[in-house]
């Protein structure tokens, strides 16, 4: 891992530019030409003019949708706080090999292709072209007693996950979506929710997968165990990630960084993604503007990250799956609002009166 | 109008039987055996299915899709109800003809064809194999002062907006999504309600497409004194439709209960068509099931009427232009919940160990 240094860290965060406040403009005016009512057709008029800015073109364009499914595994499943055993996190990986995951069915309707890694599975798997291999190592330690990995394993995860998101750039990328799948990943996601915001274990665990109450009062008490032992400093996303964090949520942190060096829009999924994009925004404040909350998880703590995000879900569909489903469904809404300001007739093109005419 | 009979629209109310349940006990069965924690993929679950047991198959199918946008003329722009003149209603149907409207891009996109039609929009249009003619009056009467229209035109309103939809289902039909155009449509919609519900002016109207502040009172104003002056009866769908009512809305309402009918479920866009789905509904509660709420519309109003429906939209974007624009999102929904149904692997096939195991 000699390759996978601070300054490589440094030269990434420093990539990351503001919005592109004049392609914003020229979407927000062509907008209001369009033959509409302005401001009628809600969050896709504000989500057009956003990916104006992150694209740096005042009509932005999607066609190469592209989303990352992270995977790794976690010590912490040890004290009882998934419904599945991890063996499922392995199993999970083929079945989307296979194409049969609820990530796959969407991705084939929405037309996104599927960028499936191996951040940190407890299990070697075949090598196989379809899944590229990042992993940092067979799963994290448990939380619960200590750190989740060295802080050089942190930045490991971090920068390969930017690895990925580079390579699929120089293929073309227009838009990115973030997916995961690790038994035991709500446990270090909350955490990482419970150090940045402040808030406690019982406040930000959620039922993930479907645990019992029991199981939720115990993945609390572990949450605040976890940040009782490793004592994760909240100005540090380094710190954060390595103590009480998660290989894929370190790659997926890593995917968000190299989408916004490169002006390329990132479309959160659920509650480990967005525990991603808090690291992100950690590094980096202005990784929050090139972000698009896809949904609103039923997992309890997401409303608490989206807030400390400062962002708005666009959909809200009870969904709790993860895997980057409801991310994916969100690339479909940009998409939508893409066309509305390319392909709409102004006013003076269909010869509509206007409202002040 | 000889031919739109009482007896025509019995045979049609006739038709419509109650949802199978045998579909729907299938489909929750194998929503149960899929690879994921069941429950987690939230509404796109119930949406499948619901679609069941609509479709009267275990496994529900969306290949063919079709928006109805159906347009009309409004006697009481006449007071003053609307930020655009009359003449936009035919302009923009012009506009939607050359593909330039918001409800053609988004149909584009989620590949559903439009269906567009003239219910008495106060234009005469050159023949055009796009614009069906079903032309009941050049706009209705002002409701401020009497009826909108007669009883016998409210009922061909009805009959032909449903024989559109039966020849559509000749050619094959596996959803149906309701689209409107018509300046100063919100006014009646408003009516609508508020003589269904028992609401007043003030509580059911809304901005429309953009009235100010005095327009708004106008508009409470005029819809009190519509109810005022012509008495609507609750319960007679009809005497709602003809007093308070437009062509446009009981062209839709006679498409929803010929949906109904054939067993294809229908997405509902905003307060226009969700008044149009109120009327259907009036006259045969039984087609509440075959509803699906695309989304909230920013209309003032909205949320009583689906209350009213106890329906729940699956999208909130602050939307607020109709012509279906929000129903084309909803079917992408529909189709995506259908293909999850479908196309997932099970635990077995899969080989993933399930939660109990």
């Amino acid at each position: 891992m000699m390759e996978y240094t601070m300054e490589k860290l440094d030269e990434l965060v420093g990539q990351i530019k503001p919005l592109d406040q004049d392609a914003m403009t020229a979407a927000r005016e062509r907008q209001n030409t369009l033959t509409k009512p302005p401001g009628s057709l809600g969050r896709l008029e504000e989500l057009s003019i956003q990916l104006a800015g992150i694209q740096r073109k005042p009509i932005p364009e999607i066609e190469h949708k592209v989303i990352v499914v992270m995977a790794g595994d976690h010590g912490v499943v040890a004290e009882g706080v998934s419904a599945y055993p991890s063996e499922v996190t392995p199993q999970m990986v083929s079945n989307m090999l296979h194409g049969g995951a609820a990530v796959n069915v969407l991705s084939r309707y929405v037309e996104v292709r599927i960028k499936l890694v191996d951040m940190g599975v407890d299990y070697n798997f075949e090598p196989n072209p379809e899944l590229e291999d990042k992993k940092v190592a067979r799963g994290t330690q448990n939380i619960a007693v200590g750190a989740a990995m060295t802080r050089e394993q942190a930045l490991a995860a971090i920068l390969s996950g930017a690895e990925v998101v580079e390579a699929e750039y120089a293929e073309g990328l227009d838009i990115l979506a973030t997916g995961e799948m690790g038994i035991g990943n709500t446990t270090p996601s909350a955490a990482i929710c419970a150090v940045l915001t402040g808030k406690t274990g019982a406040e930000v665990a959620g039922r993930g997968t479907g645990v019992d109450d029991a199981g939720l009062a115990r993945k609390a008490e572990v949450i605040d165990r976890a940040l009782e032992v490793n004592q994760p400093e909240p100005k540090d996303a380094l710190d954060v990630l390595s103590k009480v964090g998660g290989y894929e949520i370190g790659g997926l942190t890593g995917a968000i960084l190299a989408a916004a060096a490169h002006g390329c829009p990132v479309v959160i999924d659920g509650f480990i993604s967005t525990a991603a994009a808090m690291l992100a925004v950690t590094l980096v404040p202005q990784v929050g503007d090139y972000l698009i909350a896809a949904h609103h998880s039923q997992e309890q703590g997401h409303a608490i990250m989206l807030d400390w995000l400062e962002i708005k879900p666009l959909l809200s569909l009870d969904m709790h799956l993860g895997e980057g489903t409801g991310a994916v469904l969100g690339i479909s809404l940009a998409e939508a609002a893409c066309r509305i300001l390319k392909e709409m007739a102004t006013f003076a093109e269909a010869g509509v009166s206007d409202k002040d005419a």
